[in-house]
């Protein structure tokens, strides 16, 4: 995929200059001076010959086959030099060039045009707005970045410009090794999505690594991501974030900042590790490429010194690994060569006057033991420390086995050449052992994505006829909300159990109906009109007999026709008096880039006070339902505190996975709540009290 | 303070040796080769000379005076070397030597064979096994870590050795300035606490930076933080907060890692500024060391590219920092010289084709606008940027100025040597655009403390003279727990409002009780011998007749005998039926380190689900008590939601302090409890419905 952009045989730079400092000039000296082997064909009308290259004055001009335009002229002419590109049959462009989206309202307009363009010519683009591209295997560099990264396995793609640059920067002295460095720009043609799934096929590339602002679109960019993560990590940084964030997302390319609980849901979802800090990104891409996975939880620290031994303990506590005591047997061994003040539990302090050859026994000695899963090596630069030869002592134990080594050499005058020769042969160092577990902890959890049993999606069905007439209606009526007989009955067709419940015109309907259901029961004002219903002193409830019934009747009619004189009331409804039970909240929202997504809480305080709410998007996998539960801080409660009786949790996932399917059904749902469905004890089932649903245009 | 350590005029090595790698080589050497000007005694029965010093076999044969001792002669001759000391009188040593308590039972004899010594001979020391003592300023360099650091305002202090070499290894290429280095090895002499008094002392330093794993006396810890902090930050990375952390400390240092509530308690009580990592207690230090502090949390961010800019501001968002919007005429201002497709508002994005020209213009403007109390600036090294101009324009900006400049120049190669230049000028560069803020934003909260008003201590009279004479009677019978009568008259003294009740020994009397209290009432069992009243039938509830108060003392009587015979009964207490409101915990447990805490949260789930819970130490001041509240997260229920009357949060408030006071007259309370404190209506009070309190051998 891709392949004229990453392995072109021929590139043509569109706006190449003779000025140095001027990107057209940048470009083109890059492509040339890292050793890019295919022809290269600059195309400026007002030169012969650029940086030593025969120069044409349009691309209509080049005899040969061109694979990769490189798009740099001024905005106004962009358009028209992808229509040469599809007059040339080349089918790949970088536009390089800014002024579009992010500029403003002319230059959206300018950009919806290029995309037009681009469709009508069989073009497909990077950019625009963007800085280039980097394939460090075919030593192309198509950017206007100041150097060429390192050969290796990280694939790289940024909505950022700069943060390529600084990126870029902060790779080359330590040699960081990288595939592919792809400037993504306005992202109006060539998406994440697209660079994701050529990553994925890309043999080079060994870890995806991605900063975004948002996602054009956020259905596909799950879908993707969903398939990729499961071949090859994925890592992004996503930003705009925070209310502030966002407002400087927008004014800076136009992208409309996702909402956290979306995004958050869709890196779940899919198997995307997120990272919250450049930092991390680039800690977790070291782990990555370079390192073999955990296939457990359990890891080792071997260190030369007692504090940073604590400091890495206290992180992995915070973190999914556990540091387990070494077997019996490898504990003797390793006293038959450590001194005896050493401390041979895990973390393993081997003390501070350790020399390479004891760091590399105690090392071995650790990965006898098969049930360590994964080891990290912390060294502080002490007075007799050999931190070269360490370094290699590290890197041969590394090379020994399938097993993931990370270091955390401390300090930087004394560490530094040690540090070079562990990156060097693919042994990641950190600057503190915080990060060399939060990074192990991130292979971990990766680990546990890949293996993890595919998702299991259940079809079903619904009446999805009968809901169908029902959403059709609503919109004849160009009403927005459905009525509470409607809701009912959209309900009831897609299996929710509800209060039993009667429509009665008259007193002696109500008292018929009442009768039917058994006392007591709950009365309703039904009015199209009304929708707060108790506010208005609309509702009855805990009614014991027939009078009861009837001066209900009489009093809720009576007093809803005195405050609002011109609602039609069509009657009442009397419904069963559910029994207690615990109350959560499930529903149906809307997001802008990711489409429906499934709500979960437990009613009242804590989802109001608390917060303590989770989100999915749709669809929902059973283990999608059964994790959301989970998340919240109150599952406890369905469970059952103080003796009470578990809750019918299977009911509640079971209605969550109903709610995804309803939002598949019927895309035009902008909203839904239940609220509160009612949870009887365990094999008792729920019961929805109250449903809103709002549609849309859809 | 301590100035014989930081300023002596003469040091003797004892154990000073010719042989290089030996670490008494190691530490006269540094002592002579750093530029110290005093006399130099190296002491050794074996030589004459020692690295070209004259070299005596006894400290006492010493003719001169001598200030400070360094002692690295095996343990078990340690003691000898302090009365020597001793008859030298030399009152300040530094103790190397390891093999104390950190190695077992032998040696923590030793060491307290050691501090006896000590304190008879009168010689104050630092260690043992410790690294030993830098001080830039005065040139001694009597540690065997390998460099000095360079000069300047961060006095630190280090609980391990190793940090020490990590954080002095990491600071030498970058020349960052420390005024003193301290090595506390196993402080049982000198502790964090001297140390912080002599750091807020020295004029060369301006920020106390420390590394413990746990402190000797948390009382006094807090006392003298608290005072030094107002003067001068305090950053401590404390480890060992996790439990496989606490196990990797105390196998360690032999401390007791102290709980994580307890040290949270402290340093929030104390303004001491808490490091997570070792990362954020460097980036911290650079900032106070360096710049001033902002004076509001205002703070603006000028930047050359967008992304950075937006996660800048996500990082201001999730901070007490604001980013506001610069006033009209500045922002006029800006667009008189940037270009149109800058952004004019906060993150300022003044281009990728900055220089540093632009760089300055923007940033006086900005600094113009007197609202701003810092700024930030982010720079991504794009083809066109000057670093090395660009550090320059922000370094003459900040000397112009008295608010703080925060940089993060982005990236590794192309930004070192302006990085390089910031830096020596005092201006702190990050790596990473999070941490820049995180910095700028602990200084804010640094300028909230120093500038809070006194805590108001109030000085609560209960009845100390009764409660006494309940813990004595307790104490004289030898019992831990207090019987509910005795609980009642406490709480009584202290005066908490507690249900109306009244002791019945007989069906009559018990009758006679309810009418005086009032029906409803409550009736539970009296008998010292049962604790779980309710678990045994022993109480009961509602009632609200003669016949009821009857039967149920029949019934209670009965079934307690039954169950119980051992059990002597002393009758029945009737309680009034209290009245339902909302329900809170508080009580006092006792911390290793620091003694008492008081606890706080909403009663039931929230506390056993939720673990919403808040601690202080004690005593608590109003501020505390205030505090403690709204940190919990369920604090919203007690202002009330949906339309709920507001608890009464005041009369909550002043319980906790109550509970603080009678902590404070009561050291010997190990444990209590007020489960449930029932929370009234503002203005009504809380009632204390239940209770318990453990007391020790204090």
């Amino acid at each position: 995929m891709l392949d004229n952009f990453f392995n072109p045989k021929s590139i043509a730079v569109i706006g190449a200059s003779r000025t140095p400092g001027k990107v057209g000039y940048d470009i083109l000296k890059n492509i040339i001076q890292y050793g890019y082997e295919g022809a290269v064909f600059p195309i400026n009308p007002s030169a012969t010959e650029v940086l030593g290259k025969k120069s044409f004055s349009s691309l209509l001009d080049v005899p040969d086959k061109i694979d990769l335009a490189v798009v740099v002229v001024p905005s106004k002419n962009v358009i028209e030099v992808i229509g040469q590109c599809g007059a040339k049959k080349i089918d790949s462009a970088i536009i390089i060039t800014a002024g579009f989206k992010e500029s403003g309202i002319e230059g959206a307009k300018l950009e919806n045009e290029l995309i037009k363009k681009s469709q009508e010519c069989g073009v497909r683009f990077i950019g625009p707005n963007c800085l280039g591209m980097i394939d460090t295997h075919s030593k192309v560099n198509a950017s206007f970045a100041a150097g060429m990264p390192a050969k290796g396995g990280i694939g790289f793609f940024s909505q950022s410009g700069a943060l390529c640059l600084a990126v870029l920067d902060r790779a080359l002295p330590d040699e960081i090794g990288f595939s592919k460095f792809i400037s993504m720009g306005n992202k109006s043609d060539i998406t994440d999505t697209d660079v994701m799934l050529a990553l994925s096929e890309d043999e080079n590339t060994k870890v995806i690594l991605g900063y975004i602002e948002g996602v054009t679109d956020g259905r596909k960019f799950m879908e993707v991501a969903a398939q990729v993560s499961k071949k090859k990590p994925i890592i992004i940084l996503k930003s705009g974030i925070t209310s502030a964030g966002a407002k400087a997302a927008s004014s800076h390319t136009g992208a409309l900042a996702g909402r956290e609980a979306a995004f958050d849901s869709a890196f779940k979802q899919s198997g995307v590790i997120r990272a919250h800090t450049i930092n991390e990104l680039f800690n977790y891409a070291l782990a990555f490429a370079n390192q073999p996975l955990p296939k457990g939880p359990y890891v080792a620290i071997v260190t030369n010194s007692g504090g940073p031994g604590i400091l890495a303990a206290d992180a992995c506590d915070k973190s999914n690994l556990q540091l387990t005591p070494l077997h019996k047997e490898y504990v003797d061994e390793l006293r038959t060569f450590l001194p005896p003040v050493a401390s041979f539990y895990n973390p393993i302090d081997i003390l501070g006057d350790s020399g390479a050859d004891r760091y590399e026994r105690a090392l071995n000695t650790v990965l006898k033991d098969e049930r360590i899963n994964g080891v990290m090596v912390l060294l502080t630069p002490t007075a007799v420390v050999d931190v070269d030869a360490t370094a290699m002592a590290v890197v041969n134990v590394s090379k020994s086995i399938d097993r993931p080594i990370l270091t955390s050499f401390m300090g930087k005058q004394r560490v530094e050449s040690g540090t070079k020769t562990l990156m060097k042969y693919g042994v990641p160092n950190y600057s503190y052992p915080e990060e060399m577990v939060s990074s192990m902890n991130a292979m971990y959890n990766y680990y546990l994505w890949i293996n993890r049993p595919e998702k299991t999606y259940n079809n079903i069905n619904g009446l999805k006829e009968k809901a169908a007439e029902i959403f059709d209606e609503v919109k004849k009526e160009s009403r927005d909300r459905l009525y509470e007989l409607e809701v009912h009955d959209i309900l009831q067709a897609y299996g929710f159990s509800q209060p039993k419940s009667l429509f009665a015109r008259t007193p002696e309907e109500a008292v018929a109906a009442a009768k039917g259901i058994g006392y007591p029961v709950v009365m309703k004002i039904m009015s199209p009109q009304i929708v707060h219903k108790s506010d208005m002193g609309g509702v009855k409830i805990n009614l014991i007999s027939k009078k009861e019934v009837e001066n209900a009747f009489f009093d809720i009619t009576t007093r809803v026709r005195n405050i609002m004189p011109a609602a039609h009331i069509s009657g009442v409804m009397i419904q069963e008096m559910v029994p207690k039970g615990k109350e959560v909240i499930m529903g149906i929202t809307k997001d802008p880039h990711f489409g429906h997504m499934i709500m979960f809480g437990l009613g009242g305080i804590y989802v109001e006070v608390l917060k303590d709410i989770s989100f999915r998007i749709v669809p929902l996998s059973q283990e999608d339902a059964h994790e959301m539960l989970r998340e919240t801080k109150t599952f406890p409660l369905l469970r059952g505190v103080r003796g009470e009786a578990e809750a019918d949790i299977e009911a509640i996932e079971k209605s969550l996975l109903i709610l995804s399917q309803m939002a598949v059904d019927f895309p035009q749902i902008i909203e839904a709540d239940i609220n509160p469905l009612l949870v009887r004890q365990r094999g008792e089932g729920v019961v929805a009290i109250d449903a809103r649903f709002t549609i849309g245009g859809d």
